[in-house]
């Protein structure tokens, strides 16, 4: 500990809002370089190293072989397959000295692509299952949360090639199987989500999330089974009604009622229906979003949906990939005065309007289906229309050219996609995701062997992605205590920490011979011969760094005991000086066996 | 064999023009990503695994603690020491999102400095030795020869931190044993010589060179010991001659003689002397050069040598560092008329000329020493000066405000500065390079500690880097023969590699079974499991690849005896199949402990 190079910190980074981000910092395993960006210390990089050296058993396991390409790349393959353009201001993008156009790469689809493209001409070159674990570069906009969401951080990325389905079948199935493995060693719960494909395209694809409370991801599970990204999920339409038979739309004057609260109101007091009351989801909303493209341009778009539902942005921004989407403005207005705020009604909406906004494209939530009846905006001041019945007022969701956008919020309760009872809501952290990417890439970029036939095949691909560094942030999430870190033992940065205490030589000659002997018998330690420090720093440093097992030579020593304190169960036991070193070796090969 | 990701080529890659180049990119070990920029496949990985895990020991050794900077990095620090402009257009720069100037670094001084400066306060503190094995990012001009000399490689850059030079002494000559230990370990002979500073600043610094035809790095010795890269062999000048008793300078018609070759003809034919000839090394050459800053200014300098000593670009470049050296153009010419081409003298050069060219610096080779006497242009076509003595006529070398440039040719023969005898030429690989940094990057960075009397002492630093990649590029230049690469066993990518000849099953069976026994003996086994290939292509493969042990399993089987080709060597032997497996572990382990 005198010669480590760690300082440990008594308070928390100002920056720093979750406990791994607090405790990394403070306990000297990261240290921020610049927003996003992150140094390793020494202790921090020999847990990164122990995680590394998981991920590559399992990825070898499954007969991935490794590679590593350059961080630095050069733009044009992703140009070919237009990602140059999609990842707008998330990619890091630079010229060289000549003028080239290059990237820090977010993610390697392209250049596997190319690579297998240049290596193999023949069905018989596969299947193949190529993976690299390296560092990445993504511009986010919002960098926080440490290593959760950083700029530079450490991906496994895994790239599998097959000529048919049932190949890529397959290898998603032998990577769906290693992430299985790898957070279960790492003693990481995941929950497996279905997923957007978002930037990667694609069909099948599945997340891997820890839940934690700290998440960014929202996801939705059922007690029947179903679990999916939050932005996955999708909405359950009611039945579709007939048209014919059904009150005419009514303009109907509606004074001050410019919220769907003060609409509802007024709609019971002076408009009131037999049976049950007006609601918010007898209303029909309609927001306006700027949908800002990757080449910059901004196009405003109406999407129309129940008003006791809200837009979420996160589904609205996986609905609008590669847009960003953001609420329209007082200058987004201003050139649409047809768009009456408070009162916007499709009557100047979608393509069968009489007198359509111009330019602004109309979507519909998938609940608006033929034959619902909605009170909506006139698109005049204080004015709303009765009985708006789409398919018959209006084109409703699927019908001509009305686009569907499945972006309202998901509410617990809500009824799972595929029947398996209410859905319930929790956040994790998104460790790992998976994809079937197909032909997209190999399509993009000419992939193609010749098949069994001697036929040209396009290549289908898989993606798998791992967050390395954030896999460790969500142990350190998972793995503390009020006092500091409490890692598993075969993650740990060292198995053991002894600590001498007091003045007398003596109790540090002794904790020299007992770390040497510990090591001796193959144990990782780490010794604090501090002579200065106090019982009580050398305890909080020591808990606060989180080796799971604490050796304590102290006083005890004259009558021939230590101390072994079990950070993970919270208990301490004297047991003689002795035999301390068979017991804490027994100690902790138990725990790396259960993987504890 | 049939699942290994690698694909060999017969024919050498258009742009590669040494063998390492050529080897590694024909045997499967590295792929081109864009100029200067390689991606590792999975034979070069292990390879370059096996020689970071080298490193990493020795580092670890003497004290090293390995951290692991971003890449990625602020722009700050570098602008706070003048590197950000020092280094030109060397350095990939960009702007992120936000319009933060950011760079990939091309080695670590400032975010080093900042750290410890972060982490330690006190001299308890320290000594500290730091390091990372990472990539690096520098935008050469010219990327070439593959690996030796890319865009993005992979270095250990450590550095040390002492509070006194004793401590710099202490920790320089640790690492400086520790590389002796490193390249001794790889099996690459180096030559540790004297070397220029350049970009990294500091005082004493040497370069650890592989000699090889093919090197980038001139370097000079003598019989006696001395070894300098040639930019930092300091020339001898003759001792200082009395400017008294001289002759006259005399103006003289020189026609045509606008080259040193046709001006000595030229003066032996119409003012011959008496004694020896004129020769080339009588004239004094004046040459003018444009010094390029950092900044883009472009400056014109003269050099006034012997004219019979070539300007060494080399050496010029890293005489003018941070500025960079061209010649002289024709528009660089047009803006100076009193420059006249071919007869350029001192009397418009120089503070004082009696009418000195403007804005253009006079420098001088250290030969030109006061009282030597030399024919040298008069500043009009078709004439020269006789007897110009420096320190009389114009300002000798060393003399007030007459700044001296050591960039002339170092020639074979030429005397060692400190005495040991004529040097001799020589072209090596710079694999590692130490720097005493002293206390430039502390003080620009102002990193301070408390010493031991209390007060705040600026601390000095080491920078210890060692081209990873490079060594890498290094051993397959040396490690190879006409059929392809030949790995010492204990960075080879495997230890054995078995090759089953023939189409009959029973020798497929036999081999496998060789290969799993020898795995079991705990040996890295490559085996050729092709079916179709014939026996010719694998033994062309396997030569090509480079495992140092080759067993042929082929026809012999049958009268029990099997092939142990020996790559180093060129020998083969037969030895019998039952004893295969013992055999060729006590061979390989023998080379695995001899280093071989």
């Amino acid at each position: 500990m005198s010669e480590l190079f760690v300082k440990t910190l008594r308070e928390d980074p100002a920056d720093a809002e979750v406990a791994s981000h607090k405790l990394l910092v403070r306990a000297g395993y990261i240290r921020r370089s610049a927003p996003g960006i992150y140094t390793w210390l020494p202790l921090g990089l020999r847990v990164l190293d122990k995680i590394e050296a998981i991920v590559r058993q399992e990825m070898n396991r499954i007969g991935g072989q490794e590679v590593r390409f350059p961080a630095l790349l050069p733009a044009e393959p992703y140009q070919a397959t237009g990602r140059w353009e999609d990842y707008g201001p998330n990619m890091f993008r630079l010229r060289d000295r000549k003028e080239a156009e290059m990237l820090l790469a977010p993610t390697h689809e392209e250049v596997f692509t190319l690579l297998v493209k240049d290596m193999c001409s023949s069905y018989k070159d596969l299947p193949l299952m190529l993976y690299q674990i390296q560092t990445k570069y993504r511009d986010e906009a919002r960098p926080r949360a440490g290593l959760l969401r950083g700029r530079e951080f450490i991906m496994k990325d895994a790239y599998s090639f097959d000529v048919d389905d049932s190949g890529l079948d397959r290898a998603y199935e032998a990577q769906r199987e290693a992430y299985q493995r790898i957070f279960d060693r790492l003693g990481l719960d995941v929950v497996i989500v279905s997923a957007m494909s978002g930037a990667m395209g694609g069909s099948r694809s599945e997340e891997f999330l820890h839940s934690t409370p700290v998440g960014e991801d929202t996801y939705a599970r059922s007690a029947g089974g179903y679990a999916a990204n939050i932005e996955a999920v999708t909405a359950v339409p009611p039945p579709a009604l007939p048209t014919d038979g059904q009150p005419q739309a009514l303009v109907t004057p509606t004074p001050g009622a410019d919220t769907i609260e003060s609409l509802v109101k007024l709609a019971n007091s002076d408009h009131a229906r037999a049976g049950e009351p007006w609601s918010a989801a007898d209303t029909l909303k309609n927001v306006v979003i700027a949908a800002v493209h990757p080449s910059g341009e901004r196009e405003l778009i109406v999407l129309g949906l129940p008003g006791d539902r809200e837009v979420d942005m996160s589904r609205l921004a996986a609905a609008l990939y590669p847009a960003e989407a953001e609420p329209a403005g007082d200058s987004d207005f201003a050139t649409h005065p047809e768009l009456v705020r408070g009162f916007i009604g499709p009557a100047v909406l979608g393509a069968n309007a009489p007198d359509p906004a111009q330019g602004v494209r109309y979507f519909l939530d998938p609940r608006v289906v033929a034959g619902t009846a909605w009170i909506t905006g006139a698109n005049a001041v204080d004015q709303h229309v009765f009985n708006m019945v789409a398919g018959r007022d209006f084109l409703a969701a699927g019908q001509d050219g009305q686009p569907v956008i499945d972006a309202a919020e998901i509410r617990a309760g809500d009824a799972a996609p595929d029947g398996s009872g209410p859905l319930e809501m929790a956040r994790g952290i998104e460790l790992g995701h998976i994809f079937q990417l197909g032909r997209k890439y190999a399509e993009a970029l000419d992939l193609r062997v010749l098949d069994q036939n001697g036929k040209r095949a396009t290549v289908t691909m898989g993606s798998y992605g791992i967050g390395v560094t954030r896999a460790l942030a969500a142990l350190a999430e998972k793995c503390h205590d009020g006092r500091g870190l409490i890692w598993p033992a075969h993650v740990a940065p060292a198995h053991v920490h002894v600590v001498a205490t007091g003045k007398d030589p003596g109790i540090f000659a002794a904790a020299v011979g007992l770390a040497e002997d510990l090591e001796e018998a193959g144990l990782e330690v780490l010794y604090d011969d501090r002579p200065r420090e106090s019982a009580g720093v050398k305890f909080a440093d020591a808990e606060l760094l989180g080796i799971p097992y604490i050796l304590v030579v102290g006083r005890g020593l004259a009558s021939g005991v230590v101390e072994l304190k079990d950070r993970r169960a919270g208990t301490t036991a004297e047991i003689p000086a002795a035999s301390a070193v068979s017991q804490v070796s027994e100690v902790v090969n138990t725990a790396l066996r259960a993987g504890l």
